[in-house]
C-alpha cells in the first residue's frame, strides 16, 4: 500500500463553513475558542497525560474538580462519569441495574438507540406511546398503569425528543418513579448544555448529556449523573481490580474531547441562562413558517429550539422540479443555509438554537422566496 | 454556578511540549500535519455531518473506501469496524462470541482492562504464564495444553504487551487456534500502526489497534478487523432496526478522532515501512543503557520500541537524594526529557519511538550524567 495513493485522505474537507446551520445534530456543539484551543493543544492522542503523567487522571486537581464538583452541581447529580458518548451511557446503565429478559418502559419519541442498548442487553421494551399527530405527545401519566402492569426495571424519558423536541412532564414522571420505586433514566441528550436542568429536580435516578450534541465540545463524549444510591451498582469495582469500574472498562480517560468539554464549561455556564431568548426565537421561528403555511408538530407554543414542520407546500414544488425531492436543499444551499435532510420536501426538522435572530429572519425569507419562485 | 469561578477551565495547557517523551502511551500518538488540520476543520461536535448531511456515515464515499478497503487492506481482515478504543473493541468481540460462564484464555502480559472486560461480560480468565524475570517471555506453545484443560472460548494474545514490549509467536499460535479451531483474538495496541502486522499471515480472526496509541490519531478512536466468517456473529443486526449493528448502538461514526484518523493514515503507510530503522534504534539504546548498569528485561535484542528497564543504580541514588524518590522526574525534566513514571527509580517503561537518534543519544547521556552527578 502507498501514501501517494491514500493522499486525498490527507484533505478531508468540511462543506458547510460559513453557512447557517439548522442540522439539530450540530447546532449545540460548535466549539467555542477556549474550546478551539484544547482542541490543538490537546489533539495528539493521550497528550492529556501531560498534565497527570503516570497518575490517575481524575486525580489531577482541574479534572476532579470538573467531574466531581463543577459537573454534578450542574446536573443536579450526586456522581458523575465521563461517558464516550450517550448511547454509550444508556448502555452502561441498562447493563447495570437489569439483567436479561427485564422489561423497561420507554417513551415512544426515544431516540432508536435506547431500542438498540436494550437490545444488546436482552431486554424486553415497553413503549409509552405518544399522542399522535400533530402534538406526537408524551403523557407521563402514561407511564402508572404500565408500570403495574409491567413491573419494568428501568423508566426512560427522551427529554426533550429527537424528533419533535417535545418536554413532556419530567417532573411528574419523577413523582411517579418515586412512588413505584422504579429507576428513572432522562436522557438529557438535547437538553444538557442547552437549557436549565436538574436531575434531582425531577427525582430521577440518572441524567445523560451529549458533549457533541449539545456541550460545545469534539466527539465522542458524554456525561452521566447519577443518585448516589447507585453507586455500589453502576459504579461497581472489578474484583481483579479493585480500583477500577467495570462497566467503564477502567479509569482511563481518553484525550481531545474530553479537554474541550472542560475548556468550554464556563460559556455552557452562561448560555443555559439565555435559554428564554432561545424558546423566543423558536416561537417566533414557528409563528412565522405557519404564515407560510408549512405546520409545526409537537408541543405548541413550542419549548424549545428543535422542532419538526410538516411541508406539504414544499412537497408539492418537488413533483415538478427538474430537482426533484431534492429541489430544497439546492434553493436553501444557494441561500447560504443548511442543515436539513436533502431530499425531504413533505417534512423536515430542524433547529433554531445556532442561528441569531437575523439569520432566522434570513431563513423565513428563504423559505418564502422558494415557495414564490420555485 | 458562574463562568467566572471557572475561568480556569478555558486554560488548560500541556505541560511537555517541545519535550523528548519517552511515555509509550504518547509515542504514537502524535497527529500528523493533516491530522491537525483535520482536527480543526472537524473540532465542532458532529461537524463531520457536513460531509455526510442527512446519509448513513458509512456511505460516504472517502469514509467508505476508507473502512471498507483501505483499513482491511492494511489489518490483513476481510472487514473492519471503527472502535471507540482497544477495551471497548475487546468487550465487543467477548461481548459478541462467548457467553457467561465461559472461559478464555489470555495471555499473562496483557493489559489489565483485557481482564475487566472479561469481568464486565462475565467470563473465566485463564492467564498463559510469562516465563518470569528477566525475559518475561510468552511461549506460546504452552497456549496448547490450556486449550485442551480449559476448551476457551477465545484465546487472546497482546502483540506486543504494554509491559516489556515482548513480540511472542503470534504466527504459531494462530497455527494452534486453527488446529483447536479456538477464535484468536490479536491486541495490537502497540503494533497497528507502528509496525507492519497481518491478521490474516497471523491466522488470527480479530485484531484491534488504537487510533490515539499508535496510528497517529486523536482519541478515543480504534480499528476492530476481523475474518468474514465472524460477520454474522459480530456484526448481527438489531431486529427492530435491521440496518443497524447491534454491538456497535447503531451505525453512526462520530466525530474528530475519525477525521484524524484518516488524515493520518498515509504517513501510517510510510511509516510502518522503517520500522527496521526503530527496532535498530531500540537495540542501540537498549545497549547503551546496559553499559550503564541498567538492566533491560524482555526480548532481547529486542525487537520493539517499548522496553523495561531494572534501574537498580537510580533507586540506590533515590535513598539519600533530597528529592527522594521523585528525584530521577525532575533530573530528567530539567534535561528536556519527560514521559518515564514519576517516582519510579527502580525500574521503569520507556519508549524510542518518537524520538530521534540525536534524541536518544541525549537521553543516555543525561541518564550517565544524573548516575555520575546525582
Amino acid at each position: 500500500m502507498n501514501k501517494e495513493d491514500f493522499k486525498k485522505f490527507e484533505k478531508l474537507e468540511r462543506k458547510n463553513k460559513g453557512l447557517i446551520n439548522l442540522n439539530p445534530i450540530q447546532a449545540g456543539g460548535k466549539l467555542t475558542k477556549a474550546a478551539e484551543n484544547a482542541l490543538i493543544e490537546f489533539g495528539d492522542g493521550y497528550s492529556i497525560y501531560d498534565i497527570s503523567p503516570g497518575l490517575e487522571l481524575m486525580e489531577m486537581p482541574i479534572i476532579k474538580e470538573f467531574i466531581q464538583d463543577a459537573l454534578p452541581k450542574f446536573l443536579g447529580a450526586d456522581i458523575v462519569r465521563i461517558i464516550l458518548g450517550v448511547r454509550e451511557g444508556i448502555f452502561i446503565v441498562m447493563h447495570s441495574i437489569t439483567k436479561p429478559g427485564d422489561i423497561i418502559l420507554v417513551d415512544g419519541n426515544r431516540h432508536y438507540t435506547t431500542i438498540i442498548a436494550a437490545e444488546r442487553v436482552g431486554l424486553k421494551v415497553v413503549e409509552v406511546p405518544n399522542s399522535g399527530e400533530p402534538k406526537y405527545k408524551i403523557r407521563v401519566e402514561d407511564y402508572e398503569d404500565l408500570i403495574k402492569k409491567h413491573k419494568p426495571s428501568l423508566i426512560l424519558l427522551t427529554y426533550p425528543d429527537g424528533n419533535y423536541g417535545n418536554l413532556p412532564d419530567a417532573k411528574k414522571l419523577g413523582e411517579i418513579a418515586k412512588k413505584y420505586k422504579v429507576p428513572y433514566l432522562i436522557n438529557g441528550a438535547y437538553s444538557v448544555g442547552r437549557m436549565p436542568i436538574s436531575m434531582k429536580e425531577f427525582g430521577a435516578d440518572f441524567i445523560i448529556g451529549s458533549g457533541q450534541k449539545s456541550m460545545a465540545s469534539a466527539g465522542p463524549i458524554g456525561v452521566l449523573g447519577m443518585d448516589k444510591k447507585w453507586e455500589k451498582v453502576l459504579l461497581r469495582k472489578s474484583k481483579i481490580y479493585p480500583q477500577q469500574e467495570l462497566e467503564f472498562l477502567g479509569s482511563e480517560l481518553r484525550g481531545t474531547a474530553l479537554a474541550t468539554l472542560i475548556a468550554s464549561f464556563p460559556f455552557i455556564l452562561e448560555r443555559i441562562k439565555n435559554w428564554n431568548k432561545q424558546v423566543e426565537n423558536a416561537q417566533w421561528f414557528s409563528r412565522e413558517m405557519e404564515k407560510l403555511g408549512l405546520k409545526q408538530m409537537g408541543d405548541k407554543p413550542h419549548k424549545h429550539d428543535l422542532m419538526f414542520f410538516k411541508t406539504e407546500p414544499f412537497y408539492k414544488i418537488s413533483l415538478k422540479h427538474p430537482k426533484t425531492r431534492f429541489f430544497l436543499h439546492y434553493e436553501l444551499k444557494k441561500r447560504g443555509i443548511t442543515g436539513i435532510k436533502p431530499g425531504l420536501t413533505k417534512h423536515f426538522k430542524l433547529s433554531t438554537f445556532a442561528a441569531s435572530k437575523e439569520e432566522l429572519e434570513k431563513v423565513i425569507d428563504a423559505f418564502k422566496e422558494i415557495l414564490k419562485t420555485a
